[in-house]
């Protein structure tokens, strides 16, 4: 059976108030993400990822303040994830300094060739991610791991 | 649908034999995975690895000297694993000191609630396979990523 869905999970020791504002401020997004970010987090608006000539664009359909955040690639960006859908849901830990980030990236069509590739892409980015809410410094894209 | 396979491709700059040195040799092993492996790589023989209580046995299935690894993991292990299969794959790239690596943790039963805390555990592995082999210094289980 092909894959669809990208499915991470990773905890984080920040709260959950701290890691959903990493994932709707334009420059946190920007600190574990792609470092051109632009557009506006509010639902129904879109999110523009610069990287060179590619403009991976992300509409806002969902923002739950400190639980879950989604978004839909549109058709700007890699063809690949034209039709899929990102999803975060942040779940509280025993304690509230500390966050579980579960990633989910669906609806990709069957036997993409580079499935892989943004599977592995998208865990360097939550390393990213809670390297950045624990230390204060992430590792946007391009680093050292991605090449 | 329910996700039964991990798949992540990762680009080392390294040879395709020094990256099937690192996935067979038990030193070498210790360094990017878990620091106590013991057992041996050969065929129908086990690896294993211990984690503390915890030993995930793995059967090597198949050895292809440079280019694949498979491993099955025994009953000993982690229940969730039971009838999965490892598999990685060395590809080649324009250079002889650079090679991909693809890797597949196939075979989950469907639901897992763990899934995606193996799938982040797996990227952690390869990003400290790519460290070892780039830098000489791997990140083994556990590391600051891992909890």
């Amino acid at each position: 059976m092909a894959n669809t869905e990208i499915w991470h999970e990773i905890t984080i020791k920040a709260s959950p108030r701290d890691v959903y504002q990493a994932l709707t401020d334009l420059e946190k997004l920007a600190q574990w993400w792609i470092p051109d970010t632009r557009g506006e987090s509010s639902i129904g608006k879109t999110l523009e990822f610069r990287i060179g000539d590619l403009c991976q664009e992300m509409q806002v359909m969902l923002l739950q303040p400190n639980e879950r955040v989604g978004w839909q690639p549109t058709e700007t960006g890699l063809p690949d994830w034209t039709g899929t859908r990102v999803a975060f849901t942040i779940a509280p830990q025993e304690t509230d300094d500390r966050a579980s980030v579960q990633f989910r990236h669906s609806g990709y069509r069957e036997d993409i060739a580079a499935f892989g590739v943004y599977s592995m892409s998208w865990a360097i980015r939550l390393i990213s991610l809670k390297d950045l809410l624990e230390k204060g410094t992430g590792h946007p894209f391009p680093n050292e791991w991605d090449s």
